[in-house]
């Protein structure tokens, strides 16, 4: 095996899939990246344990030729170093070359780096082919869904399948639900085609997935049963396990009627209850008080002291209410919305409340209050 | 006590004095910033365990009114909080005033916190006006001077002394030394008047003070006896305790005679080493071997693999010689000298040997090779 290659290009794409390689690992085989030549190109993979990604180098991009002078073959390399190795290169070429006693030669003018590597049979065979549901969406549609949403669930949980997005397809709705114990966040959209499906993926890894998209790129998405779920734009394919089992039934979660309801500038809000925070207590309860003369968003902590701010523009409807929650839940719901303008809907003092764009139905954070 | 004043001038002071100001010390008080205003303007100080920065805002700067609606006092406030909370608020102007009860109030148009504050006699007296030896310096060549050595210095070490920067005057010569085990920094200036004196200043503090500097200011540096060197500039004092004891003796620790000598550019070789290290073992050893027709570094780590280097401008002379070394002690002598080209000066291989500035005798770094 052997190829001459552009640095750049290598070095763009040995990034994307060493992202979930780790530098140890129960499965020895994962630090490695396997580097494939064939008739189609160089296609790189990296895997974690549950986030597989596959790219190919094809052998021309945008008419100009990216690898040349090559051999067929395959070859396992320690993706740390080869990283850190093409990254710190000088030339804008780099020569890869596998010598008969498993070794890796990789070199410029004036750098030669010789690398102990391993055979591809050692890695671990994953299917980046395998047929699902199958739907097509826009990046930075799918960017934002996952955003506005996976920073509800659980991090670390009793109960795993809290620390995931449970993403749902029915008809050409496509609904992505997080949730823990004191908040859930829902989104919806539509898509082109009709999908039915669900799926629950962690959040940690769906976030770092959206990562590596480009914000005008259309991802296909495929759900493999309920056990893989893959991203396919480019020439690369990434895929991440699913977690077992049944997520929160979440129905009839989000309440109906309410009887008040505070209507505010997003980022007046959001300032007011940032500053407060600053003194809040441990598990940042910050205190609101709404009546139809002043809204008011206070905190105490008993060694240091107090803050009070008074919120400007509002409009409430309803008796006096004074309500206390987690301030840090309350700005991350907030952010999520992405309005110049939120309502905030109560029911009662101890009962969940609901965070919302007033032009937007499609996306609904909740939030249960604090305990005095 | 009573103050209104400009926040973004109150800011950075704050800023400023509260660096060495601890969440939480021994000596309790220390986590407080202590604020006096009297017929000067507003004095704040804080401090840490060794250090103590004590810095005026005068009540007019560059004819603007900075503070105004005035009433003397002096008061003790939490620094983290009080920092926190100058930076959060949206308001031009801040009001402080001290309540009754010893609570601090600190409201802008939008927000109110009070703060439990105490009383200024809990803070320990720090004379920041003591007599010593005074010199007075460019604040770019003292960051120099201390950039270029401190970093030598031991980190954690069995003999506390090595953590120092040890700096002496004698006449109108300032030598700074640092050194650990394997590696010796020092470098002279020559200042304007004459100061004799020894001090022996923790690396991290001189560090942590220069930051403070900005590069055109002329700082005015006060030694008091061996126990505490003082730095002053605008309206501000940053005072330092020194280390109790004597320093190790280095007056021959250079050596002056070689019996080989390289002379690179430093940016390519800097390059080398720092490419080859991605495969040096874990105490970093990099092998440079030399003779009058190649210069070559190199590394190997058994499990991964090895590196080569050829450097291609060299000057040499003496007889082949190789020599190995920690690959991160050269690279931070070499970076230290800020030269185009530097030259490395050998006795033999297990001899320190010596990296100079081809052009500038005053600066030297000395690096105790490795064993194989």
């Amino acid at each position: 095996m052997r190829f001459t290659i552009d640095r750049e290009t290598f070095l763009k794409s040995l990034r994307l899939v060493a992202k979930p390689v780790p530098a140890k690992a129960y499965i020895a085989s994962l630090v490695f990246i396997k580097l494939v030549l064939d008739g189609n190109g160089l296609t790189l993979v990296g895997s974690g344990e549950t986030i597989a990604i596959s790219t190919l180098i094809p052998f021309n991009f945008n008419e100009k030729e990216v690898i040349r002078n090559y051999k067929e073959g395959a070859i396992l390399v320690q993706g740390k170093y080869l990283v850190d190795i093409i990254s710190k290169l000088s030339g804008q070429e780099i020569n890869f070359e596998v010598l008969d006693n498993s070794v890796v030669e990789i070199t410029d003018e004036r750098s030669s780096f010789q690398l102990n590597s391993a055979q591809v049979e050692e890695y671990p065979e994953y299917d980046f082919n395998e047929a699902g549901i199958e739907f097509k969406i826009n990046a930075k549609e799918l960017i934002l869904l996952v955003e506005q949403t996976s920073f509800a669930a659980a991090i670390r949980e009793n109960r795993p399948m809290l620390t995931a997005l449970n993403i749902t397809g029915q008809g050409n709705q496509i609904t992505a639900v997080a949730l823990d114990s004191a908040r859930y966040a829902s989104k919806t959209i539509t898509i082109n085609n009709e999908a039915n499906f669900i799926a629950n993926i962690s959040a940690k890894n769906i976030n770092e997935i959206v990562r590596s998209f480009e914000e005008n790129q259309e991802i296909t998405v495929v759900v493999v049963g309920e056990k893989k779920m893959m991203f396919k734009f480019n020439n690369t394919t990434i895929a991440s396990n699913l977690l077992n089992g049944e997520y929160p039934n979440v129905k009839n979660i989000v309440p109906k009627n309410f009887n008040y309801s505070l209507e505010v500038n997003a980022q007046e809000f959001l300032s007011a209850i940032d500053r407060v925070s600053l003194l809040s207590n441990e598990k940042s309860t910050v205190r609101l008080i709404m009546s139809n003369e002043e809204v008011q968003v206070l905190s105490t902590t008993s060694e240091v002291g107090s803050a009070n701010e008074k919120i400007n523009n509002f409009q409430f409807n309803g008796d006096r209410l004074e309500i206390l929650f987690n301030g840090g839940f309350v700005i991350d719901a907030i952010r999520a919305l992405k309005s110049d303008d939120v309502v905030l809907n109560f029911i009662a003092e101890m009962k969940p409340f609901v965070i919302k764009n007033p032009k937007d139905e499609n996306i609904i954070q909740l939030i249960t209050p604090v305990r005095a």
